[in-house]
């Protein structure tokens, strides 16, 4: 399988409920993150819940982060997803690892796109 | 497992690639997906790419969506990250189907997080 992007999805346990609740907090976090895995951020959007969590996301050249937190358990849900060889998205989770600390993490890595599939069913568009 | 949020992820192969380069038509499309989904929009990014390509992300009230585009090889990553047990992320895939009308398409739907871990590493704030 030759996948078009590569998605690293994490499960953060155990991590400081106050910094998950706090988007001015995490905005240099993630966007550090994106650097530490040689990815360009485009755009980050945050948002704040009531009563508590985060949701940020930041569109990368590559495709995006993302983190949500839930306060109320000490968990985050990150996943970075990265087109090209030249990212390192284990590089930007050891980063967010390293400032959200959680005391308990899970990783998985998927493969996204499989390239000979898509030049399969590609139908080109009709010459006009 | 009881888990925390559902993350549907799905591969839609041989799509229209003049549909998958234009962020105006793909906007509304997303957005219908998420009321699809019995789910709630807070933000929609949009980004598109030079050659080609766009990334839409829409934040949602119980997390987001987002789809990533290669018009060169027809193909859309599409991703659907649920908590709470009201959103159907299927019944929002379904409807991405109908619009993108991919010619072959994977899916899988990941559990994220588990509660009861969770509860297990959650450190409660110390009191001041």
């Amino acid at each position: 399988m030759d996948a078009i992007a590569r998605h690293l999805i994490a499960e953060y346990y155990g991590c400081d409920p106050e910094q998950l609740d706090r988007p001015e907090r995490l905005r240099p976090i993630l966007e550090q993150a994106v650097v530490e895995g040689k990815a360009t951020v485009i755009k980050t959007s945050l948002h704040q819940f009531s009563p508590q969590g985060v949701s940020g996301v930041v569109i990368l050249a590559e495709s995006h982060l993302a983190v949500h937190t839930w306060p109320e358990y000490g968990f985050a849900a990150v996943e970075i997803l990265v087109c090209g060889e030249a990212p390192d998205p284990e590089a930007s989770h050891r980063y967010l690892l390293q400032q959200l600390k959680p005391s308990h993490h899970t990783v998985r890595m998927l493969q996204r796109g499989d390239l000979q599939t898509a030049m399969r069913y590609f139908a080109a568009p009709s010459q006009a």
